[in-house]
């Protein structure tokens, strides 16, 4: 029994994601299969990159997590499989693996054998006539390193990290989710030795860190740190994005007391 | 082989749904996993448990109920497991077993051992970090009462009953659906040994009790009895909340003839 | 182990969906349930066609794929059970297999044997409780033609196969994805010994048949053969359906040099 999970930008509605999981029974009837997320922004590689970076740490060993964001299907950009600790990685050559390679990464190859790919591949769905197949290939049991050429340089986003001065951090949002709530790239290690004093948002300060909704008032506008250990920005009961008017990557600043 | 199914006011999209999955796969592999829906309205505790009622008929002994609409997490509210018949709840203590307790309820226990938790409880994600380990060692047979404290007092709901009299039933709109079709709490049981005569919404009298959509005219306004069992007020091919522009808690009349 | 599809106009976010799971496991424990999708057009039974002709190819033996697009349910519409290669239907008798009957059609029961239902019927939800039991019986190895009555006369829409003449291709959009594709009847196949000279909707040409989108600009108005095998529509990045204007059943022209 291993586990494959599924993330793509379909759209939950396409039956696509479907498609995917009779290619991966019918080559491994004993996988579990678990739909990650659909609703990827479309061609966001950043949003798969950060899903792929939560979804890890609760995951069992060895089960494989296709990820099928790929605005460069039926280019030249390569499929690739990724061992990161004890699980696998499959999915396009374009970054999204980018903010786990560097704590979980250890071999990549380069999916180039037809002999672990449908009979038939179109030129703009390797889901499921590249990728479906290689994991199921990778869920019974076949060795990394036997299903391509070894590569060293998978493509890596730039990097995602704050900067950090001694008197404040300066981040951004990297994701605004279905609440309304934003999602910054600073995390709780890089805050927890420094007294949090106020954080700011597009000219509005935000002065409580709180550890919890319940603790607030409806419509009271507070940071927190998310279930995935970064500061987030949230209306309690309400949407941060509708009361500050705000976009991905907008900056935010914490400042030091 | 237990099942446990999954509801949350998450929204299909978002992959929380998913980390809950791979939490339960973690720590017990032989699982089956059914989402219901993850698209209950946010905080809509009475749509949970109206979920609860139509979802218990219809699954096996030993089947995991667990439910994530939780507006209080991170506060005092206990998380409990609940045996009803021979299934079992999982969740906040916020009444969303209000529906199933008189007919189902057995037993209720306080979740307050950590030992069936995550070993990280974030302050805002339960469903992942206390609720998903807790089911998943119930689906692998740990006995209830080892799970906790036992307590007698759940959090329940008000009375959601219809008030009958000798000539009418008033009851009310509990859930509009997304086809627009209103449904009520009124039940078959108690409309039985009537003779339906009118039922009447905000002013509109409906005029006709059938037995399927098959049988009537688009665009017809009609009473059904749903197939939950509860008197439902529908157009055919149609949405009844656009016709008559009402809301979930308007009151719905059923006079005898 | 047998795989069970389920497909529907119920939308993803309706709980009827998890039921259906809920009465499968009951009577077939050991079978995968795959959701294709809920996200049907609601009464489309042409959309429901199109995706079992889409998903066949991709699932193992002995799957049974049921359909719930049921406008008619609870008038005298026959519930089917039909082979199709070494796969099987489970639906509603409205024409949901006329793209698949003419090449794996092999036998069609009526399901009029109450024994493979569950005990109470309800007048508009046979998924859960028609469908769903005939298909986990199906699942658990009862023979198609133990569960009813044998007929000949399956309901099928009409044709859909387009208009070839030595000149030109008459065909038209069948569906709309949510990207905004335009999908056709055209297939590769009557496409493939000719040599494409234009394409024409609502009267814009389109001048390019393109093997990928990663060949093309931004923006750039296509055509290309879709993973289906049919010709596609498409703005490269956007949407050809905002470019263009059109509906579903819109003529497409495709002209030979």
């Amino acid at each position: 029994m291993t586990i494959v999970t599924l993330s793509t930008d379909f759209s939950t509605g396409d039956y696509a994601c479907g498609l995917m999981q009779g290619v991966i029974f019918s080559i491994a009837p004993d996988a579990k299969i678990v739909d990650l997320t659909h609703d990827i922004p479309r061609h966001n590689i950043l949003a798969g990159a950060r899903l792929l970076e939560r979804a890890l740490p609760y995951f069992p060993s060895k089960t494989v997590h296709v990820m099928v964001i790929d605005p460069g299907v039926g280019t030249t950009r390569r499929p690739i499989a990724v061992q990161l600790g004890s699980q696998f990685f499959v999915g396009p050559d374009n970054g999204l693996i980018s903010l786990v390679w560097k704590k979980y990464g250890r071999q990549v190859v380069h999916l180039n054998k037809p002999q672990y790919w449908l009979d038939d591949v179109s030129h703009i769905f390797h889901g499921r006539d590249v990728f479906s197949p290689a994991a199921a290939h990778l869920a019974k049991g076949v060795e990394l390193l036997d299903m391509g050429e070894k590569i060293t340089d998978p493509v890596l986003l730039p990097e995602y990290e704050p900067i950090v001065s001694a008197t404040e951090i300066q981040g951004k949002i990297l994701h605004i989710d279905h609440f309304g709530n934003l999602s910054t790239n600073i995390d709780a290690l890089t805050l927890q030795n420094k007294v949090f004093s106020i954080a700011e948002v597009s000219g509005t300060s935000i002065h409580r860190l709180v550890n919890a909704f319940g603790d607030c008032q409806p419509g009271e506008l507070v940071a927190l740190i998310d279930s995935a250990g970064y500061l987030s920005i949230c209306v309690v009961n309400g949407s941060a994005v509708n009361r500050l008017g705000v976009k991905e990557g907008e900056k935010v600043f914490v400042r030091f007391a």
